[in-house]
């Protein structure tokens, strides 16, 4: 018989999505020997849906996900062939940055910054089970009898686990169209007594561009000043392509009527949850029937390619009924499918199962990122694996755990959220999901997140000195509008009056230009004292809150034996087992009263141990 | 119960490998309405194996492709990352051109191509079954309960149907690492009454660049005048990328035979024949015991990836040998392996079941094509897809057969070897099949075959035009230096003599300068004027050949009533078909006696039927 075969490594990393590529570089930035382990080399930071990165609060991720090192940012202005700041009619605090990517270069390009990374192996392998001694990970074993062992395990294995397509009737098993599944890590899970549960998520159909008559089509450009998503990309200087706008009609809507017996979210064939703020074209039509007409953002795959998404009528219809859908919208009226769109069903695992490390609570060292915890979007994945790379390598360096409050970062409270509250649909970011969204700026991402990431050492030498450079500029220019007046007003107070803007003040104090401030700082420095009134207001509510939501909840606490806490409250608190008040106070279930009820035990407690 | 859709096409082709590319794109440029149905649209034109594209006899096909109208010259020429033109210390005919592609930039290049091409639709579909009435195809079957009816499909499955990959002693379906296989096409033509055999291809490790040694290792850069493949490139501008060079060892030939026992090929876990001239590491170690190493080139797998492909060390041993090989080679000593080595073991279909259009015997309309038919290569494969290609639109639009003859091109002699002869290993292109190679060269390839591809249709009016102006250039040159005489002897013959070149007749000949002649042009009659002594002798032979074996053998024939005839040649005769005599004769098994006895035979019946 076969010799058994194994590696070692300190952390392996399972499946090369957005999470994972984020998790493998991020460990092996920290010092950790990594291995990143998939199915396919080919694959690597594929993109199985939309061709575009960021959006509103999605954008925001990926600026965070940059600030501390991570690469998605640098990866999508390297490729992107589109770059659109959402929003700009609204406050900075919902400036989101968003681009079309060119699909294939996206994902060669990410795949390539992996291959050229220190202490990181990528290796084309299929990895069939977990190695778990006594509830602590030891490895992974992989087909063709070799076993990786390690410290730590990263799972990152997307909607791959236990998947089934549908595109009406017809099923395929696959995590993605075209790929295979990978069911006995399911097996592998269940068996060590992790909950799963199922979501399912769906595409639309590709075209053929040749196809498309874009001349009735409105066309959407990219920005004339396209802004980069990373610190570190000076300017974005490949040329723009368009977008183009369609819509659905009466007719459209009718025949998705007289076919939704057929589509398999409503004929019964698929039973799981699917993203609420992400529909079909069949759960528009249905939950929106007074809609007379859905737009349709006709999306370039890429810039050497002839294919286009069609972003907003995602489906999991028949094909015939795709077919005439499509032939029916304007400006698609002879356009050549060339992939069906559909839908998939997959396995996820239960997010309160994990620290907010994203370390699992039953197995140590293994962590679960991406899609795999319910979540969906790319930016959701990427932030996701960031941080459980960057938890593993520093718990194998005996080091403290990296955890980013709600107020510091949506990093915070994408993790927050998932830890805490669960999910019961896929989840997704939203800017309403951060109560301190006003602080939580695309614009200030660097601000937040390098030092932090300095202090860790996700933060390279090169940006760190050239975040410095910034922060040097900013904190001068900071000064001297605060130390400078004219006509009795510091700069400052001028700049807050609308009419008044950075030429006008370096009217006033010529000095300024002496400086020689990067657009960057000046842009900066403007939204600060524009938001300065705000952002005292919320940092003031941040200090009352964290005296009492930072009150520690010793791991070991037995809810049981708190007296007056309700039935419910013991349950919940016992399962999710918040590290603090403040996580506790969110998890659903649990009341005010509850809370004052802990806390008070707590208090007293902690004095009869001291 | 789901309706039956269907699309209604005239010709199908079924996978859009190097094969299924050419014949999907030929057919639709010669007017027929043509659908490229494949497993994932984002494996179009993938190259399974080694990162380049022609080679000795190989570069010869590709040459003729590209004559013809087809696209892989083009692709390549876009896409290639080192040019060399190999065999240059041996005459002309010998002359080879070979690339390294980008993999990714030359299939995504392909797709783009496909996509662009009027009159052709790709679809990522996974073909099931074949639709045939009362012998002749009327459609495919595919997944999702949909039909294609057409009236041609072309089948370029490659190695994926029944396809087992190995690695020592783990085995996995699927045509390729990390893809699926396509089981039930395979019974579907068993139903239909094809013979099908097992062949078996196998593939080398892939490293991690960043953890070479380069500096120990040996430099081969690509020509310092790249030349193109295609007729219409005009000029190779990108840069160009370096090859290494290694070796194996005494160790690592002892280290294979140490483990031959846990080698598939030799342990009984693959039984079938594999390439005997592209063997494996273990097979080179074995049959040529008396070497102590085996040379290694490294080849990029593109310019944006640090992947490298081991030119020469095949393998399907266990993982833990080709660790320990890879890591006693010099250079790769600490070297990651980014994916294993793999055997593939697949069926394919015996191509003495067709005519030398490629369309089966069996059933009308129905034609094979490419690694299917029992080839290797993917210029093999291309150049059948290709003719597949041009045949089926023809057929569909009632004109004449396309069959090029083995004096013409070696694409003449590659389907000539396959349908006549059969093929008892996977076969490739060597010089050696062409019994008429000095005509066949790379050089001249555009001569040979725009012509002949004009008159079907198939070269676009932009490369004739192009051609005709060459053509026109190359009239002149061959008038001028025959008629035009210095010292009483005319340049042509001035110009035979070693010593004189187009410099010295140009001296001869001031007025020689007016005409401007390209490069490509001077190249092209001075090869000639070489050559011309060979070439009249050569092209006499073939006319004296002709005669006897362009006798046609009607297509209803009975060999059991040919007086004489032995029996095993009745049997080769029956089972072959051949159309004409010149392909009896090459028929194995049948003696120059019986086709004495044939043409005495043909000569007397048609004499009977005037
Ligand atoms: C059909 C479909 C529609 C979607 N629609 C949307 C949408 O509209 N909007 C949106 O924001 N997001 C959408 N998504 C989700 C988006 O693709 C994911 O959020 C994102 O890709 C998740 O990233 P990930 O890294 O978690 O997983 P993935 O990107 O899925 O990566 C998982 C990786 O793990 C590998 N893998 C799996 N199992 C194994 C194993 N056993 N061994 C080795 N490797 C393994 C896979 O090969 C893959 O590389 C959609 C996804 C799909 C499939
Ligand atoms: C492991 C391996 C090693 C090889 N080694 C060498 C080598 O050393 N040297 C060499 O010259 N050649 C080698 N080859 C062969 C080379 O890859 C082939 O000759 C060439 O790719 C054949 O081209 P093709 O078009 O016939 O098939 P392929 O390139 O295999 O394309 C077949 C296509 O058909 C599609 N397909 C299959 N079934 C279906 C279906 N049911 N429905 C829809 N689509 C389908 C597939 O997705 C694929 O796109 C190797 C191949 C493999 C797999």
């Amino acid at each position: 018989m076969s010799p058994s075969v194994y590696y070692e490594y300190d952390v392996v990393v399972v499946g090369a999505g957005h999470a994972g590529c984020e998790a493998a570089l991020a460990a092996a930035r920290l010092g950790a020997k990594t291995a990143l382990l998939t199915m396919n080399c080919d694959t690597v930071g594929q993109m199985s849906c939309n061709p575009a990165i960021g959006g509103v609060a999605k954008g925001q991720i990926v600026r965070e996900i940059d600030a501390l090192g991570g690469e998605m940012g640098r990866v999508i202005d390297e490729t992107g062939i589109q770059f659109r700041m959402l929003n700009l009619s609204k406050g900075p605090a919902m400036h989101s940055p968003r681009a079309q990517a060119d699909k294939k270069a996206y994902q060669f390009c990410m795949k390539w910054k992996v291959e050229q990374q220190e202490n990181l192996t990528l290796r084309q392998e299929m990895v069939k089970g977990l190695i778990v001694e006594q509830d602590r990970i030891s490895g992974v074993i992989v087909h063709g009898d070799a076993q990786y062992h390690c410290r730590a395990v990263i799972l990152t294995t997307g909607t791959f686990l236990q998947a089934i397509m549908h595109t009406g009737e017809a099923k395929t098993k696959g995590g993605r169209a075209g790929e295979g599944t990978t069911g006995t890590l399911s097996d592998s899970l269940v068996h060590l007594g992790f909950e799963l549960q199922r979501f399912k998520t769906g595409t639309p159909a590709r075209l053929n561009g040749r196809t498309i008559n874009f001349s009735v089509l409105d066309e959407q450009p990219g920005d004339e000043d396209p802004q980069p998503f990373s610190f570190m990309t000076e300017k974005i200087n490949q040329p723009q392509m368009s977008c183009y706008l369609t819509e659905t009609n009466d007719y459209v809507h009718k025949l998705i009527n007289e076919n939704l017996d057929r589509a398999p979210m409503y004929s019964g064939q698929i039973n799981s949850t699917g993203p609420r703020y992400c529909p079909s074209i069949e759960d528009k039509v249905v939950r929106f029937a007074e809609r007379d007409s859905h737009q349709i953002f006709l999306e370039p795959e890429g810039r050497y390619t002839n294919e286009y998404y069609c972003n907003g009528i995602s489906t999991s219809l028949p094909r015939d009924v795709q077919d005439k859908m499509i032939h029916s919208i304007r400006g698609l009226e002879n356009t050549e499918i060339m992939r069906y769109g559909y839908a998939v069903e997959y396995d996820f695992a239960t997010p309160t199962q994990l620290n907010p490390t994203l370390e699992t609570k039953q197995v140590e060292g293994l962590y679960f990122a991406g899609q795999l915890n319910g979540t969906t979007g790319y930016e959701e994945a990427a932030g996701q694996g960031l941080l459980a790379g960057l938890n593993a390598a520093l718990k194998i360096a005996r080091k403290d755990d990296f955890i980013l409050d709600r107020n510091e970062a949506y990093l915070g409270v994408l993790i927050d959220d998932l830890v805490t509250k669960g999910v019961d649909e896929p989840y997704r970011m939203f800017t309403s999901r951060a109560e301190f969204r006003l602080l939580l700026r695309q614009d200030n991402a660097d601000r937040r997140m390098t030092p932090v990431g300095r202090r860790i050492g996700s933060v390279s030498n090169e940006r760190w000195q050239k975040y410095q450079a910034y922060d040097t500029e900013l904190k001068k220019a900071a000064q001297f509008i605060q130390s400078t007046r004219y006509q009795g007003n510091t700069l400052e107070e001028w700049l807050r009056r609308q009419d008044i803007g950075w030429t006008q003040i370096s009217e006033f104090a010529p000095a300024l230009e002496d400086f020689h401030f990067s657009e960057r700082a000046i842009q900066q420095t403007l939204i600060e004292v524009q938001y300065a009134g705000y952002i005292r207001r919320q940092t003031a509510e941040i200090e009352k809150q964290k005296n009492v939501e930072a009150l520690h909840i010793p791991d070991h606490i037995d809810y049981q034996v708190v007296p007056n806490l309700r039935n419910e409250a013991k349950e919940k608190l016992s399962r999710v087992k918040p590290r603090n008040v403040g996580q506790a106070g969110r998890i659903s279930g649990v009341t005010p009263a509850d809370l004052t009820v802990l806390v008070l035990y707590l208090n007293s407690s902690s004095r009869m141990a001291t």
